[in-house]
């Protein structure tokens, strides 16, 4: 039959031994398969999969090199929110998702494919974030998803089975010793779970960490740094210790802080998390650059934010990271959300001192420009403009309704 | 005229120069004064305080041992719900500050006196707490805050007057070398402000934390610990690098918690927060036990507890931690989200294993009886009762909404 | 082949053609068949849908009168926290809900059934509902759905494939004029959705209207009665204008208020809804003694319940309102919020006097043993232990930081 | 001494006694006293009132005409967030001080006053909404609040005080007949409260209602009217019974919503509520054309946002609601949610068809050309390109976590 009989498919592509068997399946199904690839900072050899791709059917095969607009399009958005899941996890897969995603749509678009594909299986969360992020751009395109066909997981029901096929279909595998758990990776951070992280008493072994070093491996001697933000991101950083390091570029600065986190052994977690379907798992985490850059950020706000907007913008951070975790960055909800957390980054502008030691972030001074702190009224030793004996008024009032409460209290039976 | 002619003060007296003062000075304007010293796990020379105040006038000196109860009332409660003021403070000043009040009241209650008195100043947080304790827990007590009575602040506009004042009154006074910060300590934490902390950009000196050593100093080897919780309640802590320290009771293991914590150089902050009272002030922090806590307790409710519960929880825990903050705890709000939390802490159950090294609270694993992590259903590898094509609708039913908002917006001028 | 093949299953019946069908259908199928009716007080002739289940071939027939525990359990749940989805919808389906399946589930248990059927659509909220309540009360319970089953709804894709089956089936079939919209009837309210209703900008019909008289109809008099509360329950309604009727069991309470909402045109509200699979319906409703409980009990927690602790409850019922409308009574989440909610209500105690006319229903004054007002204090009269100057000190503490968000935005570009 | 002795004071004036005795009582403490007549809809004869500043020694009276910034800085913002304070008060009298303030503020720094002046009580909400507006637009403004000075009140501690200092300075004094009660009135609405409403078990009286008849005494007939919204905001709203009355003007359209609000009865409430300063207090209130313009907009919300913006949305709302009550509408915090209310209403277009009859307002059908509603998809008819065993899925992936629950809660002790 002909080769696109059944349409065309944008498949997104790894050069793994999965999406390869899947792209090879998909041929067999009747298909033509276009790949596509996005660089997000992941080691990949990337010329390498291109070929294989080709070689295994794939009719075009695109290589995009989002690693710019993944920085500052996506992980600027998350540090000026203070993005946290389940207040441990930086969200690094998450994050990546919506740019591969939009890419993928716009190719697809542009080829003329009915169908775009990818390698996720059932049961996790990037099925989920994928496809929403495809549905909310493309409503109408119709999304393969190998790993959840019958047709295709009972055929494959295991790695010997895709090894098989693929060496039927003459698709090179490269003989790694295969690690007992699998990865994601992008610039952002790595994560680790399945195989033997799924017992979560099990402590990760040490040769399983990639992005960064021990701590206890890391060097003796701390190093410092300066963080410079602009309306919330960071536009400069200067090593305070070498006294000549100094990046400007956003991908460029945020490398540069991922090679002193992975330096400094800083960003490691282990937790388990809910995953959007309810699934409880466990996952490891690094995020070196990341876990720097938080840590800067929120302390400037400390600085640069008012207290109420603060608790908002806090409350509404948590809900944001349910949001972007479970895949829904093209929503209406992520809109509203950062229309009220841009507005209020116009302040966030200054510079924080940081010491990065064996682990540890550790802030060590911050100013700016449009800081809220005024030395002379928090200060102990002067008046600095301010009465005393508005405080008490203040107390007053403020136990009016604690008072009421007492009595109200003294009065339930039981309360005497 | 007669010592008592203005009626009874139970002042909370701390053996130092301002409360010294104050007491001599109640005593000045015609009040019978009797001195209340809370020990709350702070440094302190009791019964040295206890004869100072007699000796200047006091009629009467209570001492009391809160200890036991500052940890299981107030912290414990604070470890169940995870509490952080502003995403980093472990709120130690605040935590103490209702059983401190509690006490007082009790006293001024039990000896018939009509007022309490503290020696806050006019700026700060504490004021605030302890009259609002006051207040909830008696209504119709009356407080005496010398530091916001122009009489008495005007007489005494600093140290030397105070000084002068204590010489005259014969109030023996310690030579030490003054620090230029203000602390504030029990055995949860210890706080330092003012002084040259008051430039948010002054990196804190190296010789001003007190309760942990410097990370930099700590130990090369990592030490490894297990805690049990039971009902969000530490139980059992463990030193399993040693394998034989155990510490079962309330206050031993979280004082053995406290001492390894001060090992390893865990539990220091440095932030810009904002008062209850409006100001911006700089704090630094050491809360070595409490940090260690926090990250186990965190980690066991995410095995252990329910995803949408645990989302409600972390939204009324930052609630919660600014009403213990701001000096609510006896208010109807606390009580409102105690009642809830408290409930949530039946499952939180079972073991967390922590690795300790230079400032680092590692998560190595944990283990629950009642963990909702269910292994057959987590896997990679095996199907476990999972059908993959049940995600496949919920991700179509997820992304209806997010079409029809897709097609809205394609509507809208601007957006085609 | 034998009747129970292929197991037992426990039918929620009732009565109409669908369930009529399924059930045939399921015989068909090899099961045997139990049918369970609950009555949650809608208009039904229980012993005729018993009569015809049985000629049917149903093996049993459960009829459970659910009113009382419908009524105690979940409307005085929804009363004591306010609930209303979407700001105006008082959830008389959801509510209704967990009761039935709670039977259903018993009786399937003590039954030794395998499965549990229904008869809801593959569209709509009370497949979700049902649904969700039977996995939560019994994990390892089958479900079948003939509505969303092809072999099922590709077999009767319209009402007269239906008629036909029922027909050949011998099943009796009421000739009733089909309405053009669809109802759910219950002691709390009666939904209209579908058909006609499926244009929003439709005005529905006067005649669709059932539970409640048009406004417009009502009687030209008012009439008067006085809900008395304890703990946020009604335990008492007293007819203030005849001044003789009073009601103090719940069930009878409660249905003596419908009648009123009935007779006074109380009740109807017609709106756009989300449901919980992400669709915009259009849904009218009539929830007459509802209507008057909510405006009641809001009023005296006005008088009763602290201010900050009321607010905490209104975003709590708010997130309550989504758990019961999208069907999960039965969670951790429910718990958690409904543990502070009944802690809440220990105040809630006194009477409300309300005016019920055309619709509307008017609050006339409330008054309670546990009230929080203290007319002394709120007084403009008198002064009231209050000291005004307290309201400076209070004024101008809430004004730092406003003043430096001031000074703050006049630095930023364009602004000055 | 000479008249501008201490400076120049802007007094906020009403023309009625109080302020009247505030300004000759200023001049007699050697302010020159200009005063500022603020126009918001309420009823008064600002004529008589100038020249009774004049006349009682105001150098200098500015009537402004606010009435419609009032209308389209505030009530559309308000109409565009659904504020509601406490789920029941459409806050008319907080929404006109953040307009009265800003042209005081205006003013007095244009006229070189260093001090601002009022006539609120010591007790109130207006004080604090008055003097935190002044002290936001502008930091180092002082504020003269003579109810709040011991010297003006003891000297004042009653209406014959005032009279007799009136009759002492020629002070012309309008004998009407004084109300139990005292009213705040403006465009938006009136408040009553006071007198004989301290009591909340006390019906108001009857002739106690200004701003609308009784609903028993409104036209027998009904009369419908369609409104329409841009961006959230009414721009045109035509009468559907005359099918000729139509207004576009936003001042305009408001007041005629306000004109047939009054003649229908609606918009009056009764409760008692929180103020800021933490007393409770009773308050009536009447809001015609707010209450109408509510109701339609959140109906037409119901058509156009989408589910998860709107519950975020309306969480927002209480808060900005408390906000707005509180007085502090120049407040980070209200910026931050604005931005997002803002951008959220892009799609808050159409038209909304009512019907209004004896205090109800009913609706009957919107429509917008930027509706998420789908026909096809939300009918129970027809399949609309939705498939429903995707509900299955849904539903299946949804009962993961409460299964899971279920399994943890039976190994609970008690539970079993």
């Amino acid at each position: 039959m002909a080769i696109s009989e059944k349409g065309k498919v944008l498949l997104a592509y790894s050069g793994g031994l999965d999406t390869s068997c899947i792209l090879a399946w998909l041929i067999d199904q009747g298909y033509e398969v276009l790949a596509y690839m996005a660089d997000i900072g992941q080691e990949e050899d990337f010329e390498a999969a291109k070929n294989k791709a080709l070689k295994i059917g794939a009719t075009q095969v695109f290589i995009e090199d989002l690693r710019k607009e993944f920085v500052e399009d996506l992980v600027w958005a998350s540090v000026q929110a203070n993005c946290l899941y389940e207040g441990v996890y930086l969200l690094g897969t998450a994050l990546a998702r919506p740019v591969i995603c939009r890419k993928q749509i716009e190719i697809a678009v542009r080829e003329g494919c009915q169908f775009v594909s990818h390698g996720c299986t059932g049961k996790g969360n990037d099925q989920v974030r994928f496809e929403l992020g495809y549905y909310a751009l493309q409503p109408d395109i119709k999304v393969i998803a190998p790993w959840r066909d019958p047709a295709f997981f009972n055929r494959f029901p295991g790695r010997p089975a895709l090894l098989e096929y693929a060496a039927a279909k003459s698709i090179p595998v490269v003989q790694t010793a295969s690690k007992p758990w699998s990865t994601d990776e992008n610039l952002y951070h790595i994560s680790f779970e399945a195989g033997i992280l799924e017992d979560p008493a099990v402590t990760p072994p040490k040769d399983m960490w990639k992005l960064t070093v021990d701590p206890e491996d890391a060097p003796d001697t701390p190093e410092r740094i300066a963080i410079h933000f602009q309306n919330g991101i960071p536009v400069k950083v200067v090593n305070t210790t070498d006294k000549q390091t100094v990046h400007r570029d956003s991908l460029d600065l945020f490398l540069y802080l991922n090679a002193l986190g992975r330096k400094h052994g800083i960003g490691r977690i282990d937790i388990v998390e809910n995953r959007f379907i309810g699934i409880k798992s466990r996952g490891c985490y690094e995020t070196p650059g990341g876990t720097i850059l938080r840590a800067a950020h929120v302390d400037l706000e400390g600085l640069t934010l008012d207290r109420e907007l603060r608790r908002l913008k806090d409350q509404y951070a948590q809900r944001l990271s349910e949001i972007i975790y479970n895949g829904l960055w093209y929503s209406a909800e992520r809109e509203f959300i950062m229309a009220s957390v841009e507005s209020s980054q116009a302040t966030v502008n200054g510079v924080v001192n940081l010491k990065l030691y064996k682990g540890n972030v550790i802030i060590e001074g911050r100013s700016s420009p449009n800081s809220l702190y005024d030395a002379k009224i928090a200060s102990m030793d002067e008046a600095g403009g301010f009465n005393p004996s508005d405080s008490e008024g203040f107390i007053k009032i403020q136990s009016i309704r604690l008072k009421a409460f007492r009595e109200q209290k003294q009065l339930l039976p039981g309360n005497h």
